[in-house]
């Protein structure tokens, strides 16, 4: 290794604001950031064995009261029982109104952790140092926490915005390949809705071997600056923030579809990509050879499904659609989305026999 | 029964703001507060027996989609376990983001249903429809929500404001006695913090019997703005919001070394009190003679305690003394509270002696 890769600073303007620090071996200096004296660390049994010696080590160093709480690895722990075990273990280990939550970990601990912060004494403080690209690109940014429920995920949570962020990218040496191609699918969801420049430069970010720490850094910044941007003027979810969903629709219908065998990053490669057929039918912006190269890159597991038929009612269902319509987000041009409500059948079932013909079922 | 005692309207500055009103035969109009279509209303047993079919009723009159969920009477339900079924059976009957939860009880289903309402897809829209005084004067504003743990009372929660309060003093009537003197003493308090014409009225308005609903529905809306006033200034909790613990210091101590027999009102009742007697050594004015009728009048069970050094311990570790320190709040004059960490041992001790020789242990 050479020098470090220097650091980005991203402000996200919600109430109250935060900073999102980017940047490499930033866990050994969380200790700076952290204000609190009594501080509970929340991870998950992975990246615990990696990292959680050395952050106590850091936090305890600094003079902190450092307690530990690790879940298991893997959605399930996304549970109410795994919450209510989280509140209990603060009340029992004296956790105040003064202290606060330390999230390590990737979108699962970030969403329990969060959301554990949130209702323990009607809310702490909670900082987030996201291990995956996914959380670093998604979850940092939108303040959204939440844990599943039998009947669905993410249907309890809260709005409770992190005092700061901090993703050191030599977390992400050792996510597996699959992983890192799940949170890469976001970042270019946000180049495509704001960013050209994270499109150009997304083949020699991602696509090289050994990847460069100074170039993830700067590729997920700038991704980070997108989402804040559009967090920022809609932070309870009223209006631009939809556009997020560019790539949702289609994709939360596959996923409901093959029983989340599909995972969601692969089934957003596949939502943008035919986001970007629809688009092109429409004579917008052709941004299909980007989306496609994309998914060629992505390599999702089969759709598992080929008549369109049995997507639609789910499209309908979708929770996003407050009054049963289909929304789409479109682009008109690369940094210009806009919602549609409007897509006939036979326009989606073109861009469905498109995209079949591309990918295979 | 003659003509309806007329509404009052006070509006909670809070961020959104809301409307509490207060007045007679209110439940049979709330169809027309409550915007949404879809309607999932929390009671408890009994308030249910009494008033949940009217309210079903009305509000399927209207056009909307209504659903009940009854909890057991009592603080047990404000548990994990009851919020827990509240959002699967949310999810279960189709409750969106454009539907609303209407909460009809006292203290534990506000509490509860509230909490719930917070949670739901991260925050869906509630009513509260407080059947209680102690719901009337205290819970209703201040956006409090929350359930128990096995480790504390109301140890995860969130600050989460209602749409619209709607108090209906004819619920009032079959309220039981004690009930009604448990929410009369927070009505005193306020009248302590900043109303003297609730002390003035009090004799008038809870001595007589038949109670005049117009009194009683003038009396709560004057304590529901004195409570509003300082939650408006301070919504979070971070300064003058302190002042509404007035009694608390003590009282919490009491309960607790009581094991929660003692009821939070009568302990409270006994808190005021002897915050008079500290303010009354320190020169300030004189208020004991109210407080002294207020105690008589409540007729609180016995302190079952005589030594001050067993509840010292639990006054200093009080959740709201950040620091460990013991704070108490004391009227400088009726209106003018303050507060102090000053208070030294020998002043407990006398005000204790004198609170003990008046009432016993």
């Amino acid at each position: 290794m050479g020098e470090r890769a220097p650091s980005h600073l991203i402000r996200v303007e919600v109430r109250p604001p935060y900073p999102v620090t980017v940047g490499e071996g930033l866990l050994a200096q969380v200790a700076a950031t952290v204000e609190e004296q009594r501080v509970a660390i929340v991870s998950d049994a992975v990246v615990a064995g990696r990292y959680l010696a050395d952050l106590e080590a850091t936090l305890s160093g600094a003079g902190k009261v450092v307690s530990a709480h690790v879940v298991p690895a893997g959605e399930a722990s996304k549970s109410a029982r795994h919450w209510l075990e989280l509140q209990r273990a603060f009340a029992r280990g004296g956790l105040d109104r003064a202290s606060a939550v330390v999230a390590l970990g990737g979108g699962v601990v970030g969403d329990l952790a969060g959301f554990a912060a949130a209702t323990y004494l009607r809310g702490v403080a909670w900082y987030q140092l996201p291990t995956s690209l996914l959380a670093m690109v998604d979850a940092s940014v939108g303040g959204k926490t939440a844990i599943d429920l039998p009947e669905g995920k993410n249907l309890t949570g809260a709005f409770w915005q992190p005092r700061a962020v901090i993703a050191d990218v030599a977390t992400l040496a050792t996510l597996p390949e699959t992983e890192l191609r799940q949170g890469a699918v976001e970042l270019f969801k946000h180049g495509l809705l704001a960013d050209r420049s994270l499109l150009d430069d997304f083949d020699a970010t991602f696509g090289s071997s050994p990847r460069s720490p100074g170039a993830l850094a700067d590729a997920i910044a700038r991704s980070v600056a997108v989402k804040a941007a559009i967090v920022a003027a809609d932070e309870r979810e009223g209006g631009v923030r939809a556009h997020l969903n560019l790539g949702h629709t289609l994709a939360h219908a596959l996923e409901a579809v093959s029983g989340h065998r599909l995972t969601h990053g692969d089934a957003v490669a596949y939502g943008l990509h035919f986001a970007a057929l629809l688009g092109r039918q429409r004579g917008h912006e052709d941004v299909t050879g980007a989306t496609s190269r994309l998914l060629a890159w992505v390599r999702p597991a089969p759709l598992g499904v080929t008549e369109l038929a049995a997507l639609l009612p789910t499209m309908a269902r979708d929770k996003k659609n407050l009054r049963g319509r289909r929304r789409f987000v479109l682009l008109r041009a690369v940094g210009e989305p806009c919602i549609v409500d409007d897509v006939s059948e036979p326009e989606l079932e073109r861009a469905w026999g498109a995209l079949l013909e591309e990918v295979g079922a």
